[in-house]
This record gives structure tokens, C-alpha cells and sequence, in this order.
């Protein structure tokens, strides 16, 4: 986990605020949200709310009274408690690219495997910057796709010991994920915090479908930690102006939460946010622009304000393809907005290229060389006698250098971020060794992590039960 | 001109600001500042400073008095008045990378020429985001090196009607450089304003040599807008502490401010900065780092707090001797937080690869997208009524698309920031046109630029004086 030292920055003024609070109570009261699960009407209903086919148009103070039942901050329960993460407005969890089909590795972009999986799985745990794997660090298309989720969870807990996400494609392997988690967790059982989380995506505009409503449902029931994330990419699901998106946002995340809070009052939840544009000329999405990260800066102020932990896309989000220029601007730009504006939860950090279709192999490095830089440059500057390091001027006065200065000899092992993968090579010997770009680079430095990947320990008897469980589930799906 | 509308980010408190005063005033007052030029010495030694051999240590309450005759704001007269850029804590002002002595174009890196040179100066003209091309847009290795400043003055002046920088190699191109904005600019001379500019490097640390205090004295004497640059990678010119190089920084610019402002009150004058590391491995400048990001930031605070306008580097700086991810990133970083701690002057911002030594032609449209995205990501927010598109909203309901409604079509040209070089092209798509990367396509961006030069008119007797100039001064210099 990364601690936030300073406050988000926080872009809008009072009268902002107060604009933004009048626009999500008049859309959820107004227009209202649909829900395509009669349980889902059936709780609203029953909480007076009103239901008008799939549509309900909720009470903003009803909303707000429920989201008032939802912990400020709550722990993601991991195998290894070392590797608890506390969610709350202090702190930044980093997770990497979540749902790509397709890999990008030795330059090659094609389906993803299982095998691709597991090495992301064990790069994730590997990486002292990433704090889960997540649920699906890719699409592993060699596994059929109705057991899938049972193979991946099983590699989960196999191949990391850090907290790990359940999945929400249905109730079933929902209720798949939350018992699976009983037994990789069950000396966690009675620990305080969630011992599985989930991302539930609502089908903006304003509407949540089935099978997500389904797996919110179980696993609001079981009480996992659920982030609730209004997909919103402007000018396609939401308006094109920034305060029409923020409040379709809120207007669809509180809607989600507050059905949370009806089905298990306290359940840990997550603000989600994921905001960007579509490029007008194509309609394809974009990312890295100046309207996202003005978004997400405000999407921050407003979560704080609601008293919410808040999960932002990006991440270092970009459309290209392949891990170049734009990929690592755009990445750059989503990852500082995200972490300048204080988010808590931050899916898709490394590795996710072309609008989240690909995980790049190479990306995986730049992106953590971002997400370091950037984790630095938030942390406070101590300014003391001691910082100003009076003695070494003394000692080098005039037009002398300081690179053999006491001062410096003590402390050039540390005084700087070494980036992994940046070069400060001069051009002679960046030729004399390929003339490689950071793209050709990178792809050895993730090949390096690999090879440093330890695999945590797994109690025999908890690995055995995974996989019977695996074995009966996957015979009872049939595949 | 960019407009700040808000405040720099200000990382310093209270008691850091007072350590840091503490520090600057003691470095500057007991170790002191080494000037090798006997007219420096003798102006401080007169107005009462300590003169020892060739170092001067100065009265802190003395600096701060002669740093409050300097000007809060200032204009810097071009050409053509519609250009003129108004240097002031409220705005930015960018320039292209400047004093590379090789260029990267068309994939290969060879010596800059005086075509390159022209090539630039064309490109700084037609971007509306560069306020002028500098001095020194590329180095033009094939013109005689004593009368190239005369060249280069000449080619400035028929190709650009922005404002320009002068020489600061030494007193005589100094004065050649003013010579030369007094014909160019001979309908400005009773404007309020500097006609001309210059850059001057500090040796640092805590000297000033001989060519560069001739340059200074030359045009302070003329009233040339001088921006006096402490020249800080951390480890080598300055120590590994950013506080302590915070301090240096002061010191070093405040005394030769200080100069400036001995020998013409009232002189306009920039706090440079010019802030970043080295790799410890191997002595090599690195960019982009976190430590330069907060040196930025804390330099931005320190220049408000004394009232001056200040230049920051970056600019789009990296190490990268290519238009890559770390290229992108590092480029990113420095001018973000250059604009986020309210830079006045962006020396640098695009084009710049390899520490200065490369401008590269793919870099420049990788460093504008991302200078017209921060510049818009800067832009304030507007929240009212009509901004939250309630009718956009009632028209799409729950799970529609935005595509095609009305409040979409009305504004769809320019919601959003159109990016010049970063493409949303589905891999499909990208892979028919080539598969090229963001580097790949950046040229063509460039040449672009090139064809829609427009060059400005200019009156013929100014062209004619100015080419008799050149001539007879290249005569006495010999070449």
C-alpha cells in the first residue's frame, strides 16, 4: 500500500459542489436507474423506494442514508496477513491490467493463455509496488470459458499470497469465488475486513444488468468488498461535458451502493470511477486526454466528500497499441491525475495497453517505472539543517563538483529513484548495445521479475481442498 | 502566452520556507560567489560587498534590496506586437528545446545544420502553443563558428515574428544580438518592453565565468530581459539533497540578479531553474526523476515568495536518445510539474531528447500533444446548470448511447482535446496502416508543420539592414 501523505487536490469550489449534489439528486430521483433483477426491485421497493418496470427512481436522502452505512475504510483479507491491504482515504492499493483477451509479449500480440495468467499472476506478487493480482490479470482463452474462473482462482492462491478479487460475470462463479476464498482464507475467517473483493460495472447509462445485479447480489450477501464502477466513456455513455459525466457517476455508483447497503447493511464497498472520453471522429475510446484527468481529480474531491473510498481508472490507461510514446504519456497522465487526486483503489496500473484489449509485456516496466516515479514524488520533502548540507558546500566552494564530496559518498546509493528501465546511457554506448528503445528494453526486465518470482507457501491441505473443489465444480459445469 | 488561472502547487511550509531563506542567506553571505570578470567584482566590491580575489560574499539584506528593483512582470516585444509574450507569475511561456548540437530526424542522428536550424525556427513560428523559437533552436554545426550567432540572428528574424533571445556566448555576440533586435525591432524601440532576451548559465556551483559575466553585463547595460540560470544536476553541480540544491539554486541566481539589477535598475530579470539529477551509476544527467519533479514544484514557490518570474527546466526533458515510452514519460513528468508549479518561461518544451545533446523531430509532436494536454488539463472547470446536460440525460435515459443526441452533435467538434499524434485506431485498423508507433508517425507530423509555414512578411529595408550587418560584421570577425 501506498500512503497518501497530503490531501487529493481538489478542483471544485463550493458552488461546484453544490451543483454537482443538485444534478446526482435530481438524475436518481428523476430519471432514475434501471435495474434488470426482480430482487434488486423487490429491495427497492420494499424500502419505499419507486419502481416503475426496471426502473427505480430513488430518494437522494434514502441514497445518502444508506451509503451512510458503509465502512470508511476496510481491509482486504490476504492469505499472508503481511500482505492485508487497508482500503480508506489514506492509502493507495495498485493492482494491475484486469480483463485483456489478448497478450502482447516478444512483440507478438495474440490470444491470451492460462499459462500468460500465471505469469502475471507471479509477476503481480512479485512486484512490491503492486499490492494484488486482482481477479483476471488476463483473459486465459485456452481454458473453457464456463470453468475458467475456477482455474484462475485456484492459480490465484496457488501463485500469490497477497489479497486477490472474486469474479462478478455471474452469480455462480461469484458464489464459486466466495467459497473458494473460505478455504484458501479459512485461518482468516474470523479476522475483521472482507476476504474477497469484487468490481461490479455498471452497463452506463444508468443501468445494471443481470448478471452483474446477480453478482452483486451473492456477493453483497457474503459480504465481500464490492467497487461499484459507472463505465463511462463521454460523448458514448455519458454526456459530453465533464459535470454531466461526474453526476451520471455518482448517480449510478451511490444507486449500486445503496442496493449493497439494503442486501447487508456495513458491506465494505468502492466509489468507482472510470471516466474517459470517445474520440469523436471514430467513436473509439480514448485516454490520457486533459478531460479524464480533470475528471478524476474530481471524482476524488467528490468521494472524499461522501465519505467513500473511491477506486479510479486509470491506472496508466492508453489506446495504443504497443508501449511507445503515446502509451507512456497517456499512462503517465492517468496514473499522476489518479494519484494527484487521491484514489484509493487503482485497478489496470501496469501493462494495460489498447484501451485495456491488450497486456503488454513491455508496458508492465514502463508502467512501473511511472507508478515509482510518481510514488516518490508524493512523498513529503523534509527540509532541515541537515538537508541543506551546508558542510558539502563548504567543502567543494567554487566551480567544483560534487560528485566525490563526503556528503555524497555517504548517501549516492539512495539520495536518488533509480528508474528499471529509464536509460541514462550516452549515445555511443546505447548504440554499442543495440540502439534499443525502452519497448525493446522492457521485455527483459518483466522476463527478470519471473525469474526473481518466489511462489508463497501453501498450507497441503488447503491446496487439496482448492482442488477438489475445482474438480467437483468444473464436473457440475459440465466441462 | 498560456494563463495560469490558478496558484502553483506549493510543497514548502512555513518552517521550510524559514530553513531554506536561512540556508540561501548563509551560502550566499559566508561561502559566497565566485564572478571572473573585473566588472563584476568591481560594481560589488563598490556597492560594498566582501571582494575576495574572485569571490564575492554578499550581504543577503544588499541582494534582496537589488532583487526588489527587478520587475514583477515584463513584456518581451516581438516583431510583430500580436506576438509580444507578457512574462509574469500569471502565465507561461514556451520555447523549443534549445542548443542541441545534433539533430534526430528522418531515423538518424547526425549533426544539426544550419537548415535544420531554419527548419525549427519555421516550426516554433507556426505552433500557436511556442511563444518563440529562442535563440538557438539547434546548433548549425556548418556555419563558421565566430559569426553563426549572426546567422542565426538574421534567420530568426526573416522566418519568425515572435520574440527572440540573443547571443550570451560572449560581450561581442551580445552585442551583435542587440544590434540586430534594434534594426529588427526598430518600430518597438519606444515600446515598453525588452527587444531582446538571453539566457545565462550559472557554472555552478557558485560561479560565473568570464564569457558568460560579459554577456550578462553586455545586455543588462542594454536592458535585455535576462534569465540567469543555475545550471543543478543534483550529485555533480549541486549535492544529492534537493534542499540543499534549493538553497544553491537561490544563491547562485539571486547574486547575479543582484548584478543585473547593480548595473541597470529596474533590468527585467528571470529566476532560472534548471534542476535535476544524475545517475549515481554512472555520472550521466538523468530527467524526468521524482526528485526534479519536487525541486520544480518547491522552485516555483521560492520565486513567487521573492516576487520574480521564473523559468523552470524542464520543458519535456529526458535522457532517452529517442522518441520512446521513456522519452514520453520522463518529457511528461518535467512538464507537468513545470506547469503545475506556475513556470513562467518554458525553455525546452519541445523537441528536446538525449540531456539536450539531440533535438529530435519525432520528439517535437510527442512534446506538443503533450504540452496541449496539460494546457488544457490546467483549464478550470465550468459547473453550472448547463453543463450537467439534464435534457441530454431525459433524452438517453438508462442504457442508450450518447452518440447521437442532440447535446452530443451540438458540441462533438470540440469537446474534447483532439490529440495530433496519439491515435485511437482499433489494432485492426493500426496494423493496415502500418503498424507504426507513435514515434513512427511523428515525423510526418512535423513535416506537416513545415508545409503550413506561412513565413511573415517583413519590411525590406529592415531585411536589407539586417543582411549589411551580417556582412560587415562577419568581415571583421574574419570568416
Amino acid at each position: 500500500m501506498f500512503r497518501y501523505e497530503g490531501r487529493g487536490v481538489e478542483p471544485l469550489d463550493e458552488a461546484a459542489l453544490e451543483t454537482i449534489t443538485r444534478g446526482w439528486r435530481r438524475l436518481i430521483s428523476e430519471i432514475g436507474v434501471r435495474f434488470d433483477h426482480p430482487e434488486a426491485l423487490r429491495r427497492f421497493a420494499e424500502a419505499g423506494q419507486s419502481v416503475e418496470g426496471h426502473v427505480v427512481r430513488l430518494d437522494p436522502d434514502f441514497v445518502l442514508e444508506q451509503i451512510g452505512r458503509a465502512p470508511r475504510s476496510f481491509t482486504l483479507l490476504a492469505r499472508n496477513p503481511a500482505r492485508d491491504v487497508v482500503v480508506s482515504e489514506h492509502n493507495a492499493a495498485f493492482l494491475p491490467a484486469q480483463g485483456a483477451p489478448f497478450v502482447r509479449r516478444d512483440g507478438v500480440r495474440r490470444d491470451a493463455t492460462f499459462a500468460d495468467f500465471g505469469d502475471l499472476v507471479r509477476i503481480a506478487q512479485h512486484l512490491d509496488v503492486i499490492d494484488s493480482p486482482g481477479v483476471l490479470p488476463c483473459e486465459p482463452n485456452d481454458r473453457p470459458l464456463d470453468s475458467r474462473h475456477l482455474d484462475m482462482a485456484e492459480a490465484l492462491y496457488l501463485l500469490s499470497d497477497k489479497p486477490v478479487m472474486g469474479a462478478q460475470i455471474s452469480a455462480e462463479a461469484a458464489l464459486d469465488s466466495i467459497a473458494m476464498a473460505r478455504i484458501a482464507l479459512r485461518h482468516r475467517l474470523d479476522d475483521d475486513g472482507a476476504i474477497v473483493s469484487c468490481n461490479i460495472n455498471v452497463n452506463s447509462p444508468l443501468r445494471y444488468d443481470d448478471r452483474m445485479l446477480e453478482a452483486l447480489l451473492a456477493h453483497a450477501e457474503a459480504g465481500s468488498a464490492i467497487v461499484v464502477t459507472p463505465f463511462l466513456l463521454m460523448g458514448a455513455m455519458a454526456p459530453v461535458t465533464i459535470p454531466a459525466a461526474l453526476v451520471q457517476q455518482l448517480a449510478e455508483a451511490l444507486a449500486g451502493i445503496a442496493l449493497v447497503q439494503l442486501v447487508r447493511p456495513g458491506c465494505p464497498v468502492v466509489l468507482g470511477s472510470f471516466l474517459s472520453t470517445t474520440d469523436m471522429k471514430n467513436g473509439s475510446p480514448s485516454f490520457g486526454g486533459p478531460e479524464s484527468m480533470i475528471g478524476l481529480l474530481a471524482s476524488g474531491q467528490l468521494a472524499r466528500g461522501l465519505g467513500l473510498p473511491w477506486r479510479s481508472g486509470g491506472g496508466a490507461l492508453t489506446a495504443s497499441p504497443v508501449a511507445d510514446a503515446q502509451a507512456a504519456w497517456e499512462g503517465a497522465f492517468t496514473m499522476t491525475a489518479a494519484m494527484q487526486a487521491g484514489a484509493n483503489l487503482i485497478l489496470h496500473a501496469i501493462g494495460w495497453l489498447e484501451g485495456g484489449l491488450t497486456v503488454g509485456w513491455e508496458k508492465l516496466a514502463v508502467d512501473v517505472d511511472i507508478l515509482q516515479t510518481l510514488r516518490v514524488a508524493q512523498t513529503p520533502l523534509v527540509v532541515d539543517e541537515e538537508s541543506l548540507a551546508y558542510d558539502a558546500h563548504d567543502e567543494v566552494r567554487q566551480g567544483g563538483h560534487f560528485l566525490g564530496a563526503a556528503h555524497t559518498l555517504e548517501r549516492f546509493r539512495d539520495c536518488f529513484y533509480r528508474p528499471i528501465l529509464a536509460t541514462t546511457e550516452n549515445f555511443e554506448r546505447w548504440t554499442r548495445n543495440g540502439s534499443l528503445d525502452a519497448a525493446a528494453r522492457a521485455g527483459a526486465v518483466a522476463d527478470g521479475w519471473l525469474a526473481a518470482y518466489e511462489q508463497p507457501s501453501l498450507d497441503d491441505a488447503v491446496a487439496a481442498e482448492l482442488g477438489d473443489y475445482v474438480t467437483r465444480r468444473r464436473l457440475e459445469l459440465g466441462d
